[in-house]
């Protein structure tokens, strides 16, 4: 294989990889996902495929390069996930995620990297890798390291207004109630349209919660799909619309950032 | 895709893994791997790659299902990894790791696993994932669960001593100094021989080390190369051989424990 | 002072509250704020005051009482709190404050409490008081304790969308935004104007983030204010309507969840 | 409000307190109390009142301000608090404890603040909290802050031996016995006389304790009151007494140590 | 050697242990001392080997056995030790003396043991030895023990009146001030005299400390010797007699609590 | 005694231990132990009393000093250790034992050691004294002490192959096998036959294990002595030789590794 086929961190050797991290100038992307239920039409690994893809894209676009994700996430909570009751949704306590990022981070730092984006892919985990950033800041700043910055996003949160406009031409619900509905659903047909069983897709409405959450999780005040609206609209055609969005703004992100 | 076509957790929805569980009954494979330079010539997901190798075929034979993978793992030592100051190695605490496996134990238990076993990809994570194996079990009791059991090992223990004396004619030197050696170079050349840089294999000998570490690390007294041993010998051939090996003897283990 | 005078538990002889909480029936209301800037007008402790007001005349309603609040919270992000640099703003590390929360209600439920509602004062909390209603049902089924309930709500999210139209009569930001702008300082005007420095609310245009954060937090990103939107709106007539609003509210959805 | 007119952080604006603190020349009084049963005559809050007390009366004389008290505190124990099985006494485990004192000092810090006083209202918090400050310098350390000094205190340790012989004609029993005794009824009649119930003020003799504390603890060892002595003989004259000599001694102790 | 010959756990094979235990009816001793400074003239083990001396004497009084003791404790204080701050005085973090003191109950337990007496010999240990003790019967509950009982004492408590009289003819300063003083002095001249050098017994008046603490610690304000008085009046036989007494009133403690 | 005649670090004063410790050139060994069954012939304590000897001896030889072993490790593990659940064996998690490792580097750096070696007794403490060493390496890193070196080994590994051919002249089986085996008993048998039961060694063959662990542990797969082989050709003799070979080699590494 030609060295630069690869954005992947994990298939490099490790004498590539520290000649491509030139002293910290190349970004490193790191993927956090989850695996959770995503409806009866969805593969449990939605939440760690799209922003890996997204990652990939991004990479390859601005010079980056893709540690390998975290494909276990933060516990699936009632009104963004359908709740961490459902089984197949393996999750983990606030401490183990938040150690699992500052670790890394603080290897990659080790490593010599200064320029970190961590692409969120489950709105659960936003909190406690935010945490991670902070502790891993800590502890550098400690070893005498102060010149890592970290960008901390969810990928969604790059779709345009016109893009929702476009998409959800009835109106967008929020990001919340969009588990498992049109846009995972149209990304994923895009990215691997064999992993979704969209004969399966729910047609119930939106669920439908009142602004607070009951624990332990009473499941029958959730949609018994696991999915929170519909992805019946959904299409490989709008997936591929949405990833080309959050690749492209999300690279000029970076390079905004990153000066690249 | 036909739903009997996977073995990946990951890619079913959560009403096929409720169904494959079947009450308990079906076991659950967790490799453990690690991000850890291996010699000039690997990449550095191999402890990651083979375990989850050897576990999609031995679900695939005794219809079992695997887990994501933990991708990264506990510190690498001097003796059996080259130490952990390489760059790209990217390494856990203990309480990361150990957390990670007893988090994700505590899940399957929750979803009604009750035959898990975890295969260890990187020698130094195996006390860790053994902790991990207590701590679960331990708070499993206190949640009413006492019939979960899991099978605890390191993939490489299920060569024979057959398979070593013919993979190494001139004698095996350790599974410790076998770090990016004939072994795994091996499999990754019968796995994925586009990630293997065979031209750039180690030709020095073996590491010499004394019954001891010294911390922090001195590097100039591990291989500059990050191997312990050299993979010149290996091929895509002994990499199967050894592979089928560790897939007939894995699944039969399991037949026998899980009654399957 | 007549027993019946007080919903503060704090205020109470052991005797008096162990006969109040009868059994487990009576409610039991946690505020969760912090300390944190709020812009050159508010002062740092808007997010305790607020909740506990709240709780207050909840608890008065439905019969309930208030624990002592919470008065430190997590670490202030820049797009819902300004970001954690400014003097004042004294955060815990999430481990601290996921183990307050399970603290509490742990020894809540060893007095016999089984009704608990959690009412967050600070966005930033949310997730950490939600793990730590994760790990305590959990300690607590260890303890053979299976029917507390807990309801967990940012106050916020019981404004109805009528009272943000006729609030934000040009449009409501978001939530986010709102940090130190219209409604805490109507709140406050209206609680205790004493403490607002109603001469000194920024009249500067809303913050305007990008859909990511950059850690370590860059100050100037950030409005010099503190403050993400201008509370110059602000009123005590608007603050009592709002405050209202979430006290109707929210003892509503206490005697419907707990059958008051 | 006129700024000077609150010695307390949480009511002061971040801008305030910024110029209130100084360069760090300003001490910080951070209260350290406790929700514990206190006898049917006392609430619960008086471990967190009498020292809150102390502190705003101390940081009025030396131009100090108050950081809001820590209002849970460590677990009740038999011998000096009566045990932590009495309902309303909620505790906090070690950890958590002395979790929150680390980081409101590692706040602090950061704020600018150099001079500390802890002021402990609960004897049983003392060694967590000693814990705390250990552990918060260790880490300003590694952050490069070298010169916090922390005061820490019990506030009855302040008690002159004139002052208890005038208290106690009878003979100071000890601290430990004086849970809900002498001491905090007549600081409390003092201080608020509403919230003490002294028709209720338990009359029996001290308690009676071996040298040793059986756990778990046997409520009838304990007197059934929750009082370890009897408060009959409290006055708020004798509160103000000796309130006024805490705060005298306190006030000078700080000026000493901090050059005020 | 005779089974019979020793009270030490650590000196049996584990099947005469597990004889010895019958069903839980053999209390366990566990002396829990530190490695701390006492002076010139004391080693620095005086607090593990006098509590380890009582429990070999009231364990072959009573019938019990000895677990080995922790060597190390919490951290020395300036008004009980003299300071953390001294050469050789070598202590453990809070949350590493809380874990081991539960580890050891929750192992003790799962042998059978059901009566277990910690015998604190270093006064900064007690708070800690406590935590571990709520943490142990915690998660005992959790495993469905609920019969363990556990005391809890510092060895010195049990000084009569009437001895300290005797001993201190010239008045007893206080348990704190007696940090490498007469009592300890004593009892090691009577232990192991060759690990005294009584030529360098201080002889400067005690300490006096401010009711507080100042950290981080001002070694000047501590006796340079790191004794907090003199035990110039030591002398072998007052230790016998002090160290009889301990043994004689601990052994009848445990003869009544554990009904011996 | 004569100062010179301990190497015991317990039985210094503390003005001894700082002249003897000498700016840091002297060598601190710290054995680290267990307690643990040993068959039905061996006292519990083996792990700790074996190290504990090697340092002894090794210290006379080069100047260096002992710290207090630690006498609880890590649990004991089926196939080197016979497994956990076995009366009398006391093992701690994983992260007690981590902290315990951590604490006591922490402190003697503190004290100006700069030396170190950490002599394992008991195999499953290995890698979780590793864990310490790298936590305290950090640490200590972040109060920029950065010359502190650390050897760290399991004693037996200074077993020599000759060694080896003349003890198990049928062959040596492993060291997980020698689980009180033949090297253990001998050298018990040497260093205090009083404590070894030698009429009850176990004559059963050597375990035969699969290459994989099941947890929880069946006893019933496991040899009920406890022994993993038989000790019956143990001597006191075969004791003296292995424990000199240690001492010699080890004793040659410390003077090696520290240029002492």
């Amino acid at each position: 294989m030609a060295e630069a086929d690869t954005v992947h961190i994990s298939e490099l050797t490790w004498s590539d990889y520290d000649k491509r991290l030139r002293g910290g100038a190349t970004p490193i992307l790191l993927p956090v996902g989850a695996l959770e239920q995503h409806g009866p039409h969805l593969p449990m690994n939605c939440d760690t495929i799209i922003p890996t893809a997204v990652c990939e894209r991004v990479a390859a676009r601005v010079g980056a390069l893709v540690a390998p994700p975290l494909e276990y996430g933060y516990k699936s909570q009632p009104r963004s996930g359908g709740g961490n009751h459902f089984p197949g949704t393996t999750s983990l306590d606030a401490a183990t995620l938040i150690a699992m990022g500052r670790d890394i981070i603080r290897e990659l730092a080790r490593h010599g990297a200064r320029k970190l984006a961590i692409v969120v892919g489950h709105t659960e985990n936003l909190m406690f890798t935010t945490e991670a950033c902070d502790l891993a800041l800590r502890e550098l700043r400690g070893e005498g390291i102060d010149d890592m910055r970290i960008m901390h996003m969810g990928y969604w949160e790059f779709s345009s207004e016109a893009t929702l406009r476009k998409v959800f031409p009835d109106g967008f619900p929020s990001w919340n109630l969009e588990h498992a509905g049109v846009m995972e659903t149209s990304v994923m047909l895009h990215l691997n349209k064999d992993l979704v069983r969209f004969d399966r897709v729910p047609t119930h409405p939106p669920a439908n919660f009142p602004p607070y959450d009951v624990y332990p999780v009473e499941p029958d005040r959730i949609p018994a799909s696991g999915a929170l609206s519909s992805g019946r609209t959904a299409s490989a055609e709008k997936g591929k619309f949405m990833l080309d969005e959050y690749v492209e703004s999300i690279a000029a992100a970076l390079s905004r950032e990153f000066v690249l």
